[in-house]
């Protein structure tokens, strides 16, 4: 079965803490390291983990408040500096170019590899990358500057035909491809056989959606429906939503109303402001609503498993 | 007895690695607290040793080598969503303030206090800071970038005229403050009375000077001469002098040799490189040729002592 692992970099809100640093996420699909933004820090927490940053060749940054990208400048230049020559594409805000060349300019760094930019176009279900293991696809976030988040979905695994099947059916080669992926097939008789009697092991794509930062907004549920996991900004509690709302953040109570509305299989939560040292009322608050929720925790990685 | 102490909150060079975070000193002269450098996550470790970051009002940055200044933005943010009005004074190359305003312009941040820029203007003997306890001056360095250092020095500390001696002399009242502050006094018959015979507790005022980055440039000396601790750094061992001098950087020994030349009290060295895991070699080498030398160490404070 193929990796799909998600690393938890920092889980903090704008204001970093003693014990928690600003928003990154490392996420491992089938061995492409996808960083989900770079607070500060990101590159000091990627050697604390012991995670290779030189495996990064993708980097997405959702939107430029400095929690979520202040990290990126050191990174690239420790990437150089360690004898980095592989290309690295950034997927980014447009204005992200011009912060990260006034430093190197003034710094005279000339990088001994290049960066492609892909800027954020800020529509809902824009494709920014795929191969043949994953797509990825943006979500309009609501927050306070143009914010985009993400979502990772691996490509369709092929399941396995049922050989008494395809003597059964006489399937005709040139079907069985789209079988292993999921098509039905019709008889010369015109009889359909659905694909779930034709095939083992039919196993439905893992998705990890993304959304930091947002005020609650019920627009993101179409895009992130039945995902295996929901990271979902949870800053506050729920007696502080007025404060959320002026901020364009999220409590608990909304990122779980989020995850129940999408169907996901589970919800992470995270970005805590800094007010809350122990985090578990927040957990008890979105578990009142969807009780599949966990906390973030850096340090910490989260398998996602195939549905049954 | 006023406080003159530093606190090291990083001590790497550019690469930082999962013990040792980039350059950041804080500096407390009188109740003044003077930041120097401020590498990734200076923030994160001001937190961790537990110094309050709205005591900062000066912040110093030698040079815009990431390593230097990249944890300055995250502090400037966390300060104004903490609640900071007070004027904050910025010690700079002058493109600085482009690398700040282009980031907080997208970011929206619109800061509640005043930032006061001070350029450098790369000059020795510079006073780019006085108050009625403490001077700082720039030092050139000589480094692949625009680079200044910085001399921390309290101001003379008013000695104790011995009463005896007034009577004795009869010292008029307008010369009692010269002699506090060392004159020598001329008796009517034109007698010169050395002050260190009319008063007690003659104090030589402390000094910490700040060289990093730098190769090895014997023209720093004479603006460091007799500093009570000296900061200079040590990149390297001397086995990759090649490299230092490549890098515009330098060995321990170099270190020492500068600090011996300038007959100052102590030296420390810092800004290793990330080879170095274990620095105890550093430190035999620069001690092999200054004996009063010791490493920079995160989280450490160092008093600067009178000397008698």
């Amino acid at each position: 079965m193929q990796n799909f692992e998600l690393t938890i970099l920092g889980c903090s809100s704008a204001t970093p803490t003693s014990q928690r640093n600003p928003t990154a996420q490392l996420l491992n699909v089938a061995e492409r390291f996808f960083l989900i933004d770079c607070g500060e820090a990101t590159q000091i927490q990627l050697r604390k983990f012991k995670l290779k940053f030189q495996r990064i060749n993708h980097i997405f940054i959702s939107h430029l408040h400095g929690d979520h990208y202040l990290g990126l400048i050191g990174l690239l230049s420790s990437m150089h500096l360690l004898g980095r020559t592989v290309d690295l594409h950034i997927y980014c805000p447009p204005e992200l170019k011009e912060i990260i060349d006034v430093q190197f300019t003034y710094s005279q760094t000339y990088l001994k590899y290049n960066i492609i930019y892909h800027y954020h176009n800020y529509v809902n279900n824009d494709i920014i990358f795929e191969d043949e293991k994953v797509e990825i696809r943006t979500i309009v976030l609501n927050h306070r500057i143009p914010c985009c988040g993400f979502i990772f979905t691996e490509k369709p695994i092929l399941a396995h035909i049922l050989k008494e099947k395809l003597e059964k059916y006489q399937i005709p080669f040139e079907q069985i491809l789209a079988i292993k992926k999921g098509a039905d097939f019709t008889t010369d008789k015109g009889e359909i056989i659905q694909n779930k009697q034709l095939v083992t092991n039919r196993m439905k794509p893992r998705s990890y959606a993304y959304c930091s930062d947002t005020c609650y907004d019920e627009r993101i549920i179409e895009f992130i429906k039945g995902a295996t996991l929901l990271y979902h900004e949870a800053t506050f509690m729920d007696e502080m939503l007025l404060r959320a709302k002026e901020t364009f953040h999220s409590t608990a109570l909304q990122a779980a109303t989020i995850a129940q509305k999408a169907e996901v299989k589970t919800l992470m939560i995270g970005h805590y402001s800094a007010r809350y040292k122990d985090l578990q009322p927040l957990l008890d608050e979105a578990k009142s609503v969807f009780k599949n929720t966990i906390l973030a925790v850096e340090g910490e990685s989260t398998r996602l498993e195939f549905e049954n």
